[in-house]
């Protein structure tokens, strides 16, 4: 998606270690109306597919996927990373390993908020060794929930999870995926992306505008 | 708010330990409609306040800020509960205690994302001692930004945080503030809501339309 490629060309920032700091517009500071582009963007990808909830997982995820909820109609559930009294004992959980943070989390989601009749729409921020995605997916398979798919915002193109999800079937839509970056330079490559190459842009010509 | 208040009748839940539950619509799974019409609420009643972005902290303030900030026409900045290798050293920190979670967190902000020129809304979905929005406030003043009000979902009214704010001169706006609520009957008695029962209703008639 050119929008959100030519954002992180001009606000993020490589850093050494394979970091890339999107901190000033989608994880930390969030421009609203990036997201909501973000949101409408995976609506149109996700038309027909059925989704019935979207699923994402604190902290970042939250405000994409609420922004997207409201293109699609249905409400988000955001699985939590630590036991709370708050929360019923009444939960599915899984572990999550974070390398951001270099520690592993429980993840939970309540038994109430997800299961067998939802088709879920799984979102989050970024998309690097996919751990965080491999524990929504365990949780909604514990809720006998189906999948539409994955939207990310940000993958990292060069760290295996993304290609890993796709290799088993699973849908993943990416608005942008690092293929290269060099943190001497700043400079960063983006893979093409082929919902945008083959329909000749963002939103392709509605065929009755076609000549 | 009429609205926020008969959600929370039919859908929140009191638990013995003056716990109130509303994670089926606000905090674990969300109603992005029902936060779309609360932030709408925010923005009529701090137009004009000259809000220049919105400040929370994680986790499920973030859905409330967002979904609000579309209204504001302002981006939003979360506060983190955790030093991460993504953030540089440069950085605001106070510390905040969570009842809920029974620990005390660090909590930070970029000063990249914070100044002087910044005029913030500060908004959570709870309001019970208050000691979240203490932590806020305090970021608030080490950036040197203003601070426009401060906008609550949920205030429970019977304990101490809102009011110690007000006394202090705060503005503060929560759309729903439970004054009462008994665990074995589920019955909740929400405050008078002064800019409602002022002005005649959520939206006040305008002065064109009055004969």
């Amino acid at each position: 998606m050119k929008l959100l490629e030519e954002r992180i060309r001009r606000d993020g920032v490589v850093k050494p270690g394979s970091v890339l700091k999107v901190d000033a517009f989608l994880n930390h500071q969030m421009d609203v109306a990036l997201l909501d582009a973000l949101g409408a963007e995976w609506a149109r990808r996700f038309a027909g597919a059925g989704v019935s909830k979207i699923l994402t997982i604190e902290a970042s995820g939250i405000g994409i996927a609420c922004m997207a909820a409201r293109h699609f109609g249905v409400p988000v559930v955001f699985a939590k990373k630590s036991q709370s009294i708050n929360i019923d004992g009444d939960v599915y959980t899984t572990k999550v390993q974070s390398y951001t943070h270099r520690r592993v989390y429980d993840v939970l989601v309540s038994k109430r908020f997800l299961g067998p009749a939802d088709r879920v729409l799984i979102l989050d921020d970024f998309l690097a060794n996919g751990c965080a995605l491999e524990g929504l997916l365990d949780l909604a398979a514990q809720a006998g929930a189906s999948v539409a798919g994955v939207g990310i915002a940000v993958e990292k193109g060069f760290q295996r999870g993304g290609d890993a999800l796709r290799a088993r079937g699973i849908r993943v839509e990416s608005l942008a995926i690092v293929d290269t970056m060099d943190p001497a330079s700043g400079a960063i490559t983006f893979r093409p992306d082929p919902a945008e190459t083959a329909g000749g842009g963002k939103y392709p010509t509605p065929p009755e505008q076609i000549p």
